[in-house]
């Protein structure tokens, strides 16, 4: 009886290890099946956000800024990245995105700007659950 | 020593289960404590997105769309809600926001649409992280 209790408590506390240790493992699996949606890697040198791939340089970001590297968080429909990165100026740091997993394919979706003939600008009015409010917005759309 | 191996798991084990079970009574600290940006709970009458506070329905709807309902995860930055929802149509569904905690206590930010005298669009030029590449986008800001 003791066994067992051992036995499956361990079993519990192993995959709760194993998650929490393996969010990078499993932050690399998404880079490389969708370079197209999440890469390139950028430059910080060209201006751009650049991203790290070197694990112990992103393990000593994660512990010099306190944040979690790698894949936070994920559900049927979104993914939580935490990337490390090298800013333009130099300086690294952690960079989050939040990524639709419909959106993984290809472009996620755009936005249009309509000019009317009369020069104004046709605008849609939605109600937005993030913002818990009537928006006024350009119209867009999701690419499926 | 094989007690203290039971003991020692079933710590961790209890505090996985306590994280895992906590994810709502978390999830309605955060929205009491700033009802003007995580509000109004809405109504779906009144064709916008009603968020619904009764533990059973949210849990009963957690089980029905697999998805998790509360807090899902959270760092230095960032929290992602799940909110269990009641849309326009009457359906019940998992609705999830992503909110910057810099903006929990005011408006976030704005944008802006800058029309020149000749009829034109000012617009900038950013590398975004989140699309890895160069936008061109609405001038917009942080509220701080």
């Amino acid at each position: 009886m003791r066994l067992k209790v051992i036995f499956f408590t361990s079993i519990l506390c192993l995959q709760g290890l194993y998650a929490s240790q393996d969010n990078i493992t499993e932050y690399f699996k998404y880079l490389d099946q969708y370079p197209a949606t999440l890469g390139p890697d950028g430059s910080y040198q060209e201006g751009e956000i650049e991203i790290i791939r070197d694990r112990e340089k992103m393990l000593e970001i994660q512990a010099s800024t306190n944040r979690m590297v790698g894949l936070v968080a994920e559900d049927n429909y979104w993914i939580w990245l935490n990337d490390a990165v090298r800013f333009p100026g130099g300086n690294y740091g952690v960079y989050g995105r939040i990524i639709w997993k419909c959106g993984l394919e290809s472009i996620p979706g755009i936005a249009v700007l309509p000019l009317l003939p009369n020069g104004k600008i046709a605008l849609n009015r939605n109600y937005r659950h993030a913002t818990r409010s009537w928006e006024y917005e350009l119209p867009r759309g999701c690419v499926e």
